[in-house]
């Protein structure tokens, strides 16, 4: 692998490493706001969604062998989760905005089958709940049970589903940069899978970053070396 | 038209007239059940579903110029609603039975936009029938509003969507065969828009069995009249 890359950076002859990342062609990943927001994946990035986007800055300002990018729509999702004053400017050249292409991206048409099979579960599902909702009328407040009810629908029905065009930009933007997916969310992991889209165990995203950070270095010490 | 049916039908120099179809590329048709069993459609056709297929295989029988397709899975419904033991064997040879490709077709990737758009407008609608539902409990007995609920409930959520294994057959196998699809549901007839498939007014469909019938004479008429 380290050979692999190796060769990859033979181009670079110039001595400076500061370019490297233009001739290695970096591996671009697509992030989803889930690595920043959700707490149980944050944690290893910081407390709160301000620190962990922080984190992740500083970490990948080290990086020249990925290339961050993230849909505008999950861009514009993340804003609202932190303390934009306290984000640094950097975040733009960082994480790359893009949108899919999405009028020239085909998918499988029998995926089409598992999307209606998924829906048709979901519709069972919710109606069950309703039912039982209903039922239980005879020995709860109308008002408490509908609460209730909404939050038990809700959950049903988007559990391990994508149910959003922000996570249809996700996946798409995944596959036209032909990208690895990071996500902490389980119907973004199931798509990708049906998808051919790789992508990786959300906890990890700290050590992949740290990786990334060692095998930089790692390269930049090669070819300062061969330039001396 | 009838000039570019005659040019394709140049090849045919034998003086066979029975042998047209052949050399004309018959035009491929996919028919759904809602023809024959949906009241509102199938009424030129017959009064039961038995009939209106008896009609069918009738017309069809003197038709040249096209050629029926029905994925098995909709054709195996069909059977549910006829008599079996009055339909002539003919079926089998009028009505070709084949499923579509489904592992070797694509569609835009932006239809997913679509769809997930579709499925969060029924959860959303299926919510407020349930939240209605309970409310109305203070009113009405339990079963009764349970049952009424069901109905309203599979209504919104179905209406106007393609929700089965059923309907994606049919538009994939009239995707692959560049085919012409005649259904009375407007789910599919609404699908058939986004993916670019023909489509015909379903109470349309006798008329347009006439009208081939009259083609399909005309040309043989004209090679008959070229041979002798």
């Amino acid at each position: 692998m380290s050979a692999e890359l190796n060769d990859k950076n033979g181009a670079d002859r110039e001595g400076n490493p500061s370019t490297i990342s233009h001739y290695s062609s970096p591996r671009k990943v697509v992030l989803d706001t889930s690595l920043f927001v959700n707490p149980d994946v944050r944690t290893s990035l910081g407390n709160t969604p301000t620190e962990a986007l922080e984190t992740f800055l500083f970490l990948a300002a080290q990086i020249h062998i990925l290339e961050f990018y993230m849909p505008p729509s999950i861009f514009s999702e993340l804003l609202h989760f932190v303390e934009r004053d306290r984000i640094s400017g950097d975040l733009l050249v960082i994480l790359h905005q893009k949108p899919p292409k999405k009028h020239n991206l085909t998918c499988p048409a029998f995926l089409l089958y598992d999307l209606i099979e998924d829906m048709r579960e979901r519709v069972n599902k919710g109606l069950r709940i309703a039912e039982s909702a209903v039922r239980s009328t005879e020995k709860k407040k109308i008002d408490e049970i509908i609460q209730d009810m909404r939050r038990k629908y809700r959950d049903a029905l988007r559990e391990g589903i994508i149910d959003s065009k922000e996570d249809v930009d996700l996946l798409l933007l995944a596959m036209e940069l032909d990208a690895l997916l990071i996500t902490a969310d389980n119907g973004l992991i199931r798509w990708a899978e049906k998808l051919g889209i790789q992508w990786l165990f959300p906890e990890k995203f700290k050590d992949y970053l740290m990786s990334a950070i060692r095998r930089t270095e790692s390269i930049s010490k090669k070819v300062l070396g061969r330039n001396i």
